[in-house]
């Protein structure tokens, strides 16, 4: 099973098939000296990083964070409604080094 | 099959097992009229943000950006060599609404 299917997997359970939506799913496999759980401080900041594409509110996002043995999981489910910001997202500060 | 099923199942094909990984997987379902690929400069801010929990250079981050029908999708995939950064990541800007 690709990535894509299961995207579209997961698509078909939502109840509302929003026409356009993103999901961000950050998963962390740990060890016993790693920091304690940050993915919900890490959830807010990658919202703040979706505001500046989308204008999106509180009732778009669903957020669920769970674990399973060394590995943290955060999955956001995003209604999108078309609701894009038309200019172009402002460049990332600091491009010293870029991926 | 789980999204840490479809975690575990990715970490025993990549070469190196690094102790401690994180994997972030952005997947963007458009319709005709949204925006043009943003996956790129959304890459650059969510390492960003990443950087304020880990200290990662650019060989420890292997990044993918495909496209199938109307999905597109970002799978980041982070070394972490136990390179947390150990004060609390700041608080994100503007608390004025959390999900």
């Amino acid at each position: 099973m690709s990535l894509f299917d299961f995207f579209k997997k997961s698509r078909h359970n939502s109840a509302a098939t929003a026409k356009e939506r993103l999901q961000i799913i950050v998963a962390h496999q740990r060890n016993q000296s790693s920091q304690p759980q940050f993915l919900e401080t890490m959830k807010q900041e990658i919202l703040e990083v979706v505001k500046k594409y989308f204008a999106i509110d509180l009732d778009d996002i669903k957020a669920d964070i769970s674990h399973e043995g060394e590995t943290e999981m955060l999955e956001l489910n995003i209604n999108l409604h078309n609701k894009e910001i038309p200019q172009a997202a402002p460049a990332s500060s600091g491009d010293e080094n870029t991926a």
